[in-house]
């Protein structure tokens, strides 16, 4: 059945097939104009901006810790960021000039004070689902003043501020008077990277982690393995990596880089959400330990192929308790990724074994019985070890029993509303990913589309509505590696990052496409390749190749 | 109307809506595998292999004159390209390692001596239509011998030589006994890049170009003004960049800069095309060239806007006449592309003063007519010049005049094949590039659709057949600049790379994608951030982001 969404793709199918040679229609020759909200991205909840501007001094600014604020000197993660985003600010930022502050003798901000407001300002923890990312911010003389209950809202902030401050003419950097009060509309604002189709390098991944940062996103989910390739270097099992990675030596992340990782994304407010998707997706997996995959059979032999992890061996929990044991203590955050999704039934058909132990269980022929009787007891192991877990839609749509906190990962096209309402009217917390699987390019500004998905727009009580705790752009990695990741993600990603962040009715296409040209430029003169919006420049272009 | 092919893409397109998550179909899942033609990309007419292998000494393996050689050391292309030859070969060359070759005490191979045959090597000439790029390679005991009549087929060669290198298991550079026999099917093999949607910083220009030469394309189609900018410094009018660059200064290429890109390209035996696009496609002359475009009417009045060139001037001829007087001096090509597509007739139709002209010369209500009107008076400038043209297809459907030597540029997507027949059956060269629009996008392995077109599936004689001189990649630049140019170019441009070089016999997609994934990785250990066909790694991955 052709649902009317697919119709409408349909239909821009036969619009790119009839396109003119070069992109001249009006509306797409349009070029970004100034927004009253400058660059800011994403758009914070309440913005005031005045016309009066201030001069920033590269050799006298400041960023420093208030007086009253609970945090101190100690606080690394408030000391790194301040030097970043000094960084930033006096090295980049060339990006949006204005020329409405002509007037000489403009007043000096000479200091942004940052004041964590909380006696907990949880500088040394780990961000989680429920931290608190809220902050004020008051540009004004003769200081500016950042106030955050925690050091997340304080990250936040000073991107922010970063991102207020322009070149006027004459290239001074300055900041306009302003007010703002902010906090995120969603809690959970994720990326997903897929290191397993192919490796990702670490200096890749960081790359991205900081560019997630300018966008305020606070999730990495990290599919840090799959069926191609099992990359992630378990000191439990060595001979995982060893047999399953593309390479055992130049294609995995040892421990360190993984500890790199989860503390450089730390420093940015960023948490680190691994994914072990059993039972399917686990061929590299079976590589590297034994017994641990489905023999598959043709007729009454094996036919020396695997399938998915082999349910009906004791062996297989023994192995999972002690593998998630590790990953749970690699990982700090209170939660795992389990996957779960697009278990193929044909292997596990095929064994006699396995056709014997679904008579004994009285599974009759439904294999969506085995796989949730290995979920099932996965997911009791994985309790044991104190984590909260994210599964793939199947897992609850195939009626496994859940825990009341987990987070049901919402994927599958075209009835995305309806599953939406289904998980939330069971009571559970749900995030959202099926509009906006990047791994799925298209001619001309896609970002647009992503933009306009309204999270919260399928039938369900107000109830329902508070358990959709965001969402995820995901970049599947089949055709993407460290060559194009980049480009191919920013801006695109960003779209999905104003969504989850701003207020619902911040919508306009128009402002944001003036918004989010000046935001990517910003990327680029801040090193990162954001591929452009549309026929435009950068005052300073990308300068690599 | 919609036309089989056109059905097609939407059929794909539903195919697209119901993709599973992760691209898990047999036929995606395959890995490279060796190929009998190693990593050999575009596959040269006649290749035979043998199982014999020597090995290359970094200490003293050298590329050098054959002694009957009609070259000498004063040949700065032959040595330069020795030079790069020798570093791609003992730097990179890492991507295939073959297991074949075990045994110990194989033969060195010690020389490559390169015999230019004819007496006129051509060496400090210009590459042409009509350059000779066939080669022999012979590699054998003492040395490897590469003949050729001239230069530019000594490049085609030593690119070929150096892919043929390997690295055995142990790491030790390698090459078998091989005998190649080489010419191209087509003599026009281009990639168009447009430096006005986007200005392209000369970096990334010569990078392209560099890896143009690892595809043996032979020419570079500079679409450099159009609407959106004017970034050629032109000596005789410098107010046109100076007004119509993104910027005067930092959005410009100076003469040196394109005498940089010409040589660069000349040492690769690349031809530089440049394309001036008129009457349409001008808005960015029109800000330094006063009167140059129509004023548009709205009612009775200018309405301030501007239209394609004013045709109906003779201060517009002037001025073609002195800007094509100095481009032709620029560029040492024997063409030069004048566009003359996509023009509307909007503006033209609001003014009074065209409408008078259109009476005066009895044209009637034919605006074609005054296209071709303005086209031939150009085409005549042009021919004063001493140049020849290539043109849009437009040009000649529109019935203008054209000198026998006119390259007739196809890029009209769906009747494409009815189209290259009647160009060439009114007697015209002609060059493809509707199936090549590299600038749409699609998700997945959209190189082999363009490695399955055939050009001459049209119909015509044999004589018609032979007034397809060759074909162009267009990666047009509204989406494109230097952060995702390379990246969407390559390898996709590699697949019209073979088709356009290679028999058209040679059309086996499974030993394509064979030979492909190792050449793509051989790009990225040259440097070159040539994207992946699919899951897979190289031994060395892009050390970029």
């Amino acid at each position: 059945m052709i649902t009317a969404l697919k119709l409408t793709f349909l239909l821009l199918g036969i619009g790119f097939c009839y396109r003119l040679q070069h992109s001249d229609t009006n509306e797409e020759t349009r070029a970004a104009q100034p927004s009253k909200y400058g660059s800011l991205w994403p758009l914070p909840q309440k913005v005031q901006i005045s016309e009066v501007s201030f001069k920033l001094s590269r050799a006298s600014f400041q960023i420093i810790d208030a007086e009253q604020s609970f945090a101190d000197p100690t606080c690394r993660l408030l000391q790194d960021a301040y030097r970043r985003y000094y960084e930033y600010i006096f090295v980049g930022a060339q990006t949006h000039k204005s020329s409405s502050n002509k007037r000489a003798g403009r007043a000096e901000l000479t200091e942004l004070q940052v004041r964590i407001t909380s006696p907990d300002t949880e500088c040394g923890g780990y961000p989680e689902v429920t931290s608190d990312e809220s902050y004020e911010l008051s540009v004004d003389q003769p200081f500016a003043v950042l106030k955050a209950p925690k050091v997340w809202g304080a990250l936040r902030g000073l991107e922010t501020f970063s991102q207020l401050v322009y070149e006027d003419e004459y290239g001074a950097k300055s900041i306009n008077s302003t007010v703002i009060s902010d906090f995120p509309r969603f809690r959970h604002r994720g990326i997903l990277l897929d290191s397993s189709r192919h490796f990702l390098p670490l200096k890749v991944i960081l790359a991205n982690l900081e560019t997630m940062a300018m966008n305020k996103f606070n999730v990495f989910h990290w599919h840090i393995v799959d069926d191609q390739s099992f990359p992630y270097m378990s000191q439990t099992f060595p001979q995982l990596s060893k047999q399953g990675a593309y390479h055992p030596y130049t294609h995995v992340y040892t421990p360190t880089d993984v500890k790199i990782v989860i503390e450089f994304a730390r420093l940015r407010g960023i948490r680190v959400i691994p994914e072990y998707d059993t039972p399917g997706h686990t061929q590299s997996w079976g590589k590297g330990q034994k017994d641990l995959l489905t023999p598959c059979y043709s007729g009454s032999e094996p036919s020396g192929t695997f399938g998915p992890v082999n349910p009906i061996l004791n062996t297989t929990y023994d192995f999972m308790k002690r593998f998630f044991t590790e990953t749970s203590s690699v990982f700090p955050d209170a939660y795992i990724h389990l996957g779960g999704d697009e278990v193929d039934f044909t292997c596990w058909k095929s064994n006699p074994d396995i056709q014997k132990f679904m008579v004994q269980q009285g599974f009759g022929d439904d294999y969506k019985k085995l796989e949730s009787y290995y979920i099932q007891r996965l997911l009791d192991i994985v309790t044991t070890t104190k984590k909260g877990y994210m599964i793939w839609q199947e897992v609850f749509d195939n009626g496994v029993t859940l825990k009341p906190d987990t987070v049901v990962h919402v994927w599958i096209g075209g009835e995305s509303n309806e599953e939406m309402g289904k998980v939330t009217g069971a009571g559970y917390t749900t995030i959202l990913s099926a509009p906006w699987y990047l791994d799925y390019i298209s001619y001309a500004q896609d970002w647009q589309r992503y933009y306009k998905v309204e999270p919260l727009n399928f039938n369900g009580t107000e109830a329902q509505k508070k358990l959709v705790i965001g969402g995820e752009a995901c970049l599947w990695g089949e055709y993407v590696d460290a060559t194009n990741l980049t480009p191919r993600l920013w801006p695109r990603a960003s779209a999905v990052a104003e969504r989850l962040w701003s207020a619902m009715n911040v919508t306009d296409t128009t402002d944001a496409f003036n918004r989010l040209s000046v935001h990517r430029c910003r990327m680029v003169e801040r090193g990162i390749p954001a591929q452009p919006l549309f026929s435009s420049y950068c005052p300073s272009e990308y300068k690599g190749i």
